[in-house]
């Protein structure tokens, strides 16, 4: 096992200031005082962790981490490892769903190769989709049942790959919707939040993109000799050393650098909620800028929501990845920024409140 | 007890032909079979309704209905009867939940007083907020408690105000979202759903905008006045006669109004979906149109949802109704149509499809 390397992550914490501001303009609000519910809740805390004391979820920017996987020669996918490569270049002529996602809802979608084993065409590309193959597609991997999945510099590589893509938003994004694809990534992610657990495969490993029966079966073990290769209680560095993936670590360095520079992040599904756990035992503190948008079908989903406390906003039986419920999951910020800033307050709308009686 | 007067409602059965399609085409988009859950259902579901096969979510169109009732004299509410006027003005010049909603996601909202009591200014209105005040609201009505809540002539007249106010709606319109206010209409709706599910009031009524305790109790008593009230296996109109009221009986008629045009139908909350079992008794047909859009906080509203074998999009701990539910869904149905007709096909994007393995 290579010595665990260094990675400092930082958070700008939310402002009890702008949250004990934005909770007493709801209590003002034209409505009986919490009917809102979560929407209510969504405006307090998009509001604390903003730079102005303003709720706001635009503007919003996307970005896909795609790369591929050793483990997916074991067979553990419903899909042959080609489908990468093909479903990128789908990403990029704006056919997939994140595409049509991110142009339903206008908001930018970087696509970032980050390990696309095979080639594919990168000229024709929508309007509102940008690229860029990360140097760390070049760099070496393991397969996880033998070997360390991402060498020490693949893993620096990694991360740096996901700050830079953060770095590259334009001024001023509010929210950045986080999302991945990848042929073999649930089993990776599987290996990566059952290590962080300490849950064995058999609990964490599920059907990812719908695999049954005897493939389920080879991705279980084959999660299950990642899980042998970690050491008990080993840190997130070393369990993504050990049996990680480009992407994964891609989004906790996006995440973190997004946690950095203060921004709201929407957590998509199972693959980025592992990498968000991996986040936030190097950093805690980044935890507070994580909105966790909806409980896929993926059963190790519940248990790293669990983990990490969190409660997503939607269920809508989603197991695709690209962001998708991460995107269902964005008018839902929308409409709470509007609501809480546009509603009228009892006084300007001359509404009686609550009875006294 | 007057005699049920007799109201006939229709309802555009869903396309098998454009169903099939729907689905058809579900299974040749780039991603794995079903992984999209729910919002491959509603894509379907929604193909299934249209006049042409598409998916559509759009043009929609909302209708609140708003109304006084007597049974707000018993103190039942957390708010005086003096802010159903006081929210019905803040509709109109923008300022209420439903109007900020509205405006948001770009639906024009038609307000429908159908029996405020009070006086409220109607002259500043924003400009996609339309209003009408409906004869149905000089109409005569009773306190459920003692008297029948809706005389056979009133029912008539809301039914009637209902079915006018989707008349009114512009042609093409593919969905309408229904909601209501009035201070006290959580408690009428709670005598409509018990009477027409046979439960108790303590079962079915619940704490509505806010209350708890001795107006909690005093309300159940309410209920269960009214409860007694009405002949055990009653129909709807009969029960909508004893206990009704008339923004209820007003949302029976709009949606019925909207199942005979082939329109969808976005329900709310407790309320709107208590007048939903109404009008699906009268009219079974009419289930297929409804696409319920969340599930309340409101104890009762499970109660009525499971009676109508519903299972709504989301789970937000709302409690305020005025659409708000509905409002917060819409971007569900315009998202899974967005991706049913956007996205590229296997075939198309010449991304390689399941392994055979």
């Amino acid at each position: 096992m290579s010595s665990e390397p260094d990675f400092a992550f930082f958070s700008i914490p939310p402002s009890e200031v702008f949250r004990d501001a934005a909770l007493a303009r709801q209590r003002t609000l034209t409505k009986p005082d919490g009917s809102l519910g979560r929407l209510e809740e969504l405006a307090v805390q998009l509001a604390s962790l903003g730079p102005d004391g303003a709720a706001a979820s635009r503007p919003a920017a996307a970005i896909l981490f795609v790369s591929d996987h050793p483990v997916a020669a074991h067979g553990v996918s419903a899909f042959p490892a080609e489908v990468t490569a093909a479903m990128t270049a789908n990403f990029l002529r704006g056919g997939a769903a994140a595409a049509v996602a991110a142009a339903s809802l206008d908001v930018s979608l970087s696509i970032v190769d980050v390990g696309v084993a095979a080639r594919y065409p990168v000229e024709s590309r929508a309007p509102h989709i940008s690229f860029r193959r990360d140097e760390v597609a070049n760099f070496p991997v393991g397969d996880l049942t033998i070997a360390d999945a991402l060498p020490s510099p693949t893993l620096a590589a990694s991360i740096r790959a996901g700050r830079r893509a953060v770095a590259e938003l334009p001024a001023g994004t509010r929210v950045v919707v986080l999302g991945e694809m990848g042929i073999g990534n649930t089993t990776v992610a599987a290996a990566v939040a059952g290590a962080l657990l300490g849950c064995s495969a058999d609990a964490i490993a599920g059907p990812g993109t719908g695999v049954a029966g005897e493939v389920l079966a080879r991705k279980r073990n084959v999660v299950a000799q990642g899980l042998a290769r970690v050491r008990p209680g080993a840190g997130p560095a070393e369990v993504l050393l050990a049996v990680g993936g480009r992407e994964i670590a891609a989004l906790v360095g996006a995440a973190g650098e997004a946690a950095a520079r203060g921004m709201v992040i929407l957590v998509d599904g199972f693959i980025v909620s592992a990498a968000m756990l991996a986040l936030v035992r190097w950093c805690p503190a980044a935890r507070a800028r994580l909105v966790f948008s909806h409980q896929s079908r993926e059963p190790g989903h519940a248990l790293v929501l669990s983990a990490l406390d969190a409660r997503p906003l939607l269920d809508l039986d989603l197991r695709l990845g690209e962001a998708s419920g991460a995107f269902a999951a964005l008018p839902l910020l929308d409409l709470a920024c509007a609501l809480h800033h546009g509603m009228a307050t009892f006084e300007d709308a001359g509404v009686p409140g609550k009875s006294s009686a």
